[in-house]
């Protein structure tokens, strides 16, 4: 008879199964390049190759590892590969993946000090080494009345960060419910969704989300939302919060964020800088720049884990006063309670964000650090921007294409002058054949190519086949035309 | 020089870290049962034994295990020692370590279909097996017009489910923002303090979240129940969202489902469950009693990362109808349109929950599914039951001791007769002694202590320590009192 003893594995078992699954990555890795990039199966392929009922009695590891070859990587889209430059990039790295592992390993929650005190003293101490590695400034240490926690995504950090910003703009008033009714909060037309998103959860309003203009490089004009704050006061409505994007989603768009955080000083706003994708270049003194202003924000984050070889999830969220925060996250029933938290010498995590539980992330980023050193991290990045200069300049010197936007980092948008017809039917043939993907956007009401290198993987090679394979491409879709 | 290509680790140098981090688990697992299983620092013992700066030069793995060992896991509490019953359980196990390593390793994100279809359809699956490995109503199913999803944490499943009741609740309503302010919301004053966090976060004011009377087994009172919502709606609120919960966190009570639905469906509010630790255990027939009456619940929650072998984080959320959450979740776009989506035949699940960018969650699950089969997840849960069932005996037995509340499950509250200070004294002196870590909680006004089996390796000779441990240190206490 089985008993209880014979269904887990034991140690022994751990160190055999947990070898097999390190090689079949490392064969993943020594392989990634060679798949199609973007998964070329029909909706529900992969469903119908899975059996119709679970298994009743346990299967061999072998028979798991075959299937995810067999079943599962036919379905996959490969973000790892060095041919992928769509969205931005989701960087994986062996050090990443290893800090996590020891995570799932230890399986420790970090919800309280008490529940796991290395959990939340690795991750503050962390926290504040980004702050000197990306020349963050010092309001945001845990040492002054700031503070930083991981998020799982810049989506709930921006949440976290609304939510703030209502309880600052709301508390004490004489009619909290009425005054909540009148909060307008702002974003420019290229920033994220998130912030609509956000607005929505948070019971704003999807309606309160002003979008502001931007001026020819996708940028949020500052005049535009001074304006707008005015008029929305002027209406009765409360302005109480604005997003600057350093680094906007279709075109890595650059708002200004000194002349928009006085206007937010100056009336009274919330401001928080949403840098996810674009915060690591600050790792390089010479991108520094990005950040020019960022002492006027409330709030800040950068996620790790598009472009700082730290697997997904890692936001870092940045608060300059927590209390805020904490008075809109905070929530503390009997049974959470420990003598520690009492005492007011630790953070509890769990009032920084919406879940209560949560897993020891910062190992991971410890892990990334150390290996990388900052050296390392910032070759990483000096890489990608490097490729994406030349690739810019490539595009320039072509007359049959045309750069869509500056080029301040490592995302290129581009476009085939032949219109948004040959644009379309250029993306969808490179994408389906598999050598490389691309993702688009709308700018100035064209449709444009966005080429993002941020994959560990990819090196000058890639980029010049896939400059090849995009002039090929077009040039059979507009000789054909 | 150092180049970009020396700062990767290799297929081969992962494959060497990956074996000796793999190495580093096994021999955890091997002695987890020796640590103290509180960790037993001060505040800010952990973060004082880091170094002030990050390091400019990356470091040899070996040196991360090193501080691994001499730094971080004195500040780590052991939530898998066999040891632990507090809280409640946080599983990890082989299998959904080795999952959640490929989902590193694969490095994709499941936002939207096309970017890795495996990831949605896998997911999509695999919970549709839980319905019937929980036989969850058919309404459930995402080939009905339900839908399951993995979430975080219950947290965040019971901000969505408020969310979406919200939706249901408001839309196409004359005065959206009107109506939004009078709604009304209720649990039992048992429930999760998540439900409160919740309403905040959504606007709804945890002032218009009622607190409902239990019975004398800690369960919410129908009668009660409906007595609120009447008065509410007399005094010119919009009663909408009912959170039932199934094992509740002090207690494990269960709150009677189908009375509370019927409640519901007379007056027109959403009813969500939250079955987080408890729900695992309907993966027995003789268990599923606790969620008679499921068929009337508009959403519901588990957590397999509580008791169902599956690292965190790894919340099972479900609604009868997906049409709710997505209209409060979705937004679309120009950068997230694909073919695939607007075809209609795809599920993206960016649109189920609050962030936007997701990992390959359902492959730990799918391996631990796999590992034990129906049959090994059954024995893991029926041996935690047995053993809590006979600590309860024992408790009984003894005069010194009383329980607290009834046994449903796994989780054994109880008292020491000589009052909260003996009660807390003994908590303290046993979780201080690092041989046992039990939590506690207030029921009936009185301090209780909460036994919790759950771990994975907790047998027969744990749980007979710690009662010997409990009556000693109880002994030391009331004799010296």
């Amino acid at each position: 008879m089985t008993t209880i003893s014979d269904v887990h594995m034991t140690p022994d078992e751990f160190r055999r199964a947990g070898h097999a699954v390190v090689d079949w990555i490392a064969r993943y890795m020594e392989q990634v390049e060679d798949y199609p990039v973007l998964a070329q199966v029909e909706p529900g392929a992969i469903r119908a190759r899975l059996p119709e009922a679970a298994p009743e009695r346990g299967e061999p590891l072998e028979a798991v590892l075959r299937d995810l070859d067999e079943v599962i990587l036919p379905g996959v889209t490969h973000w790892q590969s060095p041919n992928f430059y769509a969205y931005f990039p989701a960087n994986a790295s062996g050090p990443a993946m290893l800090g996590d592992l020891v995570s799932s390993g230890l399986g420790v929650q970090g919800m309280s000090w008490a529940t796991s005190p290395a959990c939340t003293e690795l991750e503050t101490h962390l926290l504040d080494w980004l702050v000197d590695l990306l020349a963050l400034p010092e309001s945001f240490r845990y040492t002054r009345a700031g503070g930083g926690v991981i998020q799982d995504t810049a989506s709930s950090a921006s949440l976290c960060a609304l939510l703030a910003a209502r309880e600052r703009a709301t508390v004490g008033r004489a009619n909290v419910e009425g005054v909540t009714r009148t909060l307008t909060a702002y974003v420019s037309n290229q920033g994220h969704s998130s912030v609509m998103k956000g607005a929505g959860i948070a019971g704003i309003g999807r309606d309160h989300l002003r979008l502001i203009d931007v001026d020819d490089a996708h940028a949020m004009r500052p005049d535009a939302l001074e304006r707008a704050i005015v008029a929305d006061r002027e209406a009765g409505h409360t302005p109480f919060f604005v997003t600057a994007t350093v680094g906007t989603t279709p075109s890595t768009a650059m708002d200004p964020l000194r002349p928009i955080g006085e206007i937010c000083r100056r009336h009274g706003l919330w401001l928080h800088v949403d840098a996810a994708l674009a915060g690591t270049a600050a790792l390089c003194p010479e991108f520094r720049w990005i950040h020019e202003g960022l002492e006027l924000a409330d709030s800040y984050c950068f996620n790790p884990h598009k472009w700082m070889l730290t697997n997904f999830d890692c936001d870092a969220f940045y608060v300059a006063d927590r209390a805020a925060l904490l008075d809109a996250l905070s929530i503390l029933p009997e049974y959470l309670r420990t003598k520690a938290s009492e005492s007011g010498a630790v953070i509890d995590y769990r009032d920084w964000h919406v879940p209560l539980g949560r897993r020891f992330r910062a190992l991971k980023l410890w892990f990334v650090i150390r290996h990388y050193g900052v050296a390392g991290l910032q070759l990483h990045v000096r890489e990608h921007v490097k490729l994406a200069q030349e690739f810019a300049a490539w595009v320039e010197a072509d007359a049959r294409f045309a750069l869509a936007a500056p080029v301040p980092l490592n995302l290129v948008c581009f476009r085939h002058v032949g219109g948004d017809e040959v644009n379309q039917r250029l993306m969808d043939e490179l994408n389906a054949s598999g050598d490389l993907y691309l993702s688009h956007a709308r700018l100035d009401d064209r449709l444009v190519l966005r080429l993002a290198i941020g994959a560990p993987g990819t090196r000058r090679r890639h980029v010049e086949r896939a400059w090849q394979r995009i002039r090929e491409t077009a040039e059979a879709i507009a000789g054909g035309a």
